[in-house]
């Protein structure tokens, strides 16, 4: 096992560039949605038992929430929750320095809404604990998120190959502080989007499942937008047979026919990035295949039943070299402009 | 043990007043700045051993940091690093949802870098594992920081003392992922003020310890307001005699000469809130006393060798019903400008 230092990688970090032109918000601040109040039986005495268990109090499995209002307000708020192992940082910039799309949609008028989800960074208290691994691992991900082959990038990648960016790309993995629980963290949401009022729900990978059953549950939900979303959802009368692909067997997500409506009545679109062949070696490309279809089945039965759904393969209207976190590469703000077209039509902006 | 749902409490949460005006941003964005990189032996093989230990990596142990640049720049960085138990949250908002010091800084056109330590929130990825513990204990943390006798607010408390408040204020709370480690976490805190540049370091509580050593170690730290630090350092041949207070040991923190010397370069001013009467029965109000005590020592001492510290306890300015989050209370922006006066007078604006 090899350990070293990151000194130098950090001290190469290129100062960001500042905005094109300044930012102006009408308001930001934090705040906790969700959750519950664990209270042990007895009664605390600060004098005789400051540390003792009596009356003690836990309050635990909350979201946290960064907000910030622009100045400019189109009137619509936008909810992001990041995908496994990450946090809301994911959002708020790029490995390389560059604006973040919770920028990109400040810019647009959008009221943003981060997440941390429940048991994950600045959300970690938590009711059910989790051992912190502390197993590199971190190749896996690479080829999970199809970056390339580590060493090397796929051909044509959009992600920042520099070293810095790839230390930093890194470190914004952060361990789960109790196990996932997507009813738990589909609570929170639906809080938060009491609290937000209507807005566009956008979620990354592993986020996609409790998005799914938050737009189906909350009125406030105006429509969904999942990039790269770990699964889709279906009536449990007509489920896919699952595929066996990679790692991982790639099925639909039962959900009850009353769920699915309510979901189906709000605009939704989904994107992939680049590197999903038909076929592949790579356990972690057929994992993704199998998704895309998925996603392609859900699109048909959606607009069959008189809903809007887009998938979009990235690809296929001429953008290439995107991985899983096309929202951090090089042409992020390119896709960006697609979703915000497509909030446009719907004239969610 | 009783269980219930915070959904009431939430759904009451008041929507926070927006800025009295407008907030122009010239820049914000998020790095990880520190920590180590962890290589397995063997070589990774992402066709047939993508979650095979070969070859992994470990990227642990940085701090994550959340910056903002107002447009009105006045030249300096603020970084903030919070205490025990704590995220950057606490500097972003309030708990009944006003401006927090971060706003009020920005506003002066200071460059705030808001940090999650090493092993902590969004900065969770670590080399060295902590059990996540599910014990109620914050009645222990609402007398350690002096804010009443559970479930009475001391008297005349700045305190926000409605029900959500209350129920915001406990989940702001978040474990750790690993040991604290005050060495790992001065590391980052050098690289933050690399990344920085020349600024004002602002500490909380057990921030207070890498604190002390990041300002004798980084040129780049012009002064440091240090928001009742868990202790104050001594060089180790004046170290004052341990006090046995309450739970605590309260003794001064050991340091060289060499490195006490350059943090007495920089201006430095403490504060410490109210309610720490020369005795109680309280063993929490006794280990503040304690440490007040030791800081007037600390004052003396640096004052004598030519230094510039100043330490308030806010009563004696007539700023009263402060407890140990200060920075979150209703006069929390009365104490902000005691602060920036003293910044003011030092020419640090």
């Amino acid at each position: 096992m090899k350990k070293f230092s990151a000194v130098l990688l950090v001290l190469a970090f290129s100062a960001a560039a500042l905005f094109a032109d300044g930012l102006s918000l009408a308001d930001q601040g934090v705040f906790s949605a969700g959750g519950i109040v664990i209270q042990n039986d007895g009664v605390f005495d600060p004098v005789n038992g400051q540390y003792s268990t009596y009356g003690q109090l836990l309050h635990a499995d909350h979201a946290n929430i960064f907000y910030q209002i622009p100045e400019n307000s189109n009137g619509h708020s936008m909810v992001l929750l990041h995908g496994y192992g990450q946090s809301r940082m994911g959002w708020m910039g790029t490995p390389d320095g560059r604006d973040g799309w919770n920028d990109y949609f400040l810019r647009k008028g959008y009221s943003t809404y981060l997440v941390d989800q429940p048991r994950r960074g600045e959300a970690g208290q938590t009711s059910v604990a989790s051992a912190i691994s502390t197993e590199p691992q971190e190749l896996a991900w690479f080829t999970q998120f199809r970056m390339g082959r580590w060493p090397l990038f796929n051909m044509n990648s959009q992600f920042p190959q520099d070293e810095e960016s790839i230390d930093q790309f890194f470190r914004q993995m952060t361990p789960d502080t109790g196990n996932i629980d997507f009813d738990v963290i589909k609570d929170a949401m639906i809080e938060v989007f009491d609290k937000s009022g209507p807005g566009i729900l956008v979620t990354h990978s592993q986020g996609g499942f409790p998005g799914w059953t938050t737009a189906a549950a909350s009125d406030n939900v105006e429509a969904v937008i999942a990039i790269e979303p770990g699964g889709v959802p279906f009536p449990e009368d007509k489920l896919p047979e699952p595929v066996d692909a990679g790692y991982y067997s790639v099925g639909g997500i039962p959900m009850s026919d009353e769920d699915f409506d309510a979901l189906i009545e709000k605009p939704i679109i989904i994107i992939y990035g680049d590197y999903i062949p038909e076929d592949s070696d790579l356990p972690a490309e057929r994992f993704w295949r199998a998704g895309l279809e998925m996603a392609y089945e859900f699109e048909d039965l959606v607009n069959s039943m008189g809903g809007d759904c887009t998938v979009i393969y990235l690809p296929d209207i001429g953008i290439r070299g995107n991985s899983h976190f096309m929202f951090q590469e090089k042409n992020n703000m390119e896709i960006a402009d697609v979703i915000y077209s497509w909030l446009d039509d719907r004239e969610l902006c």
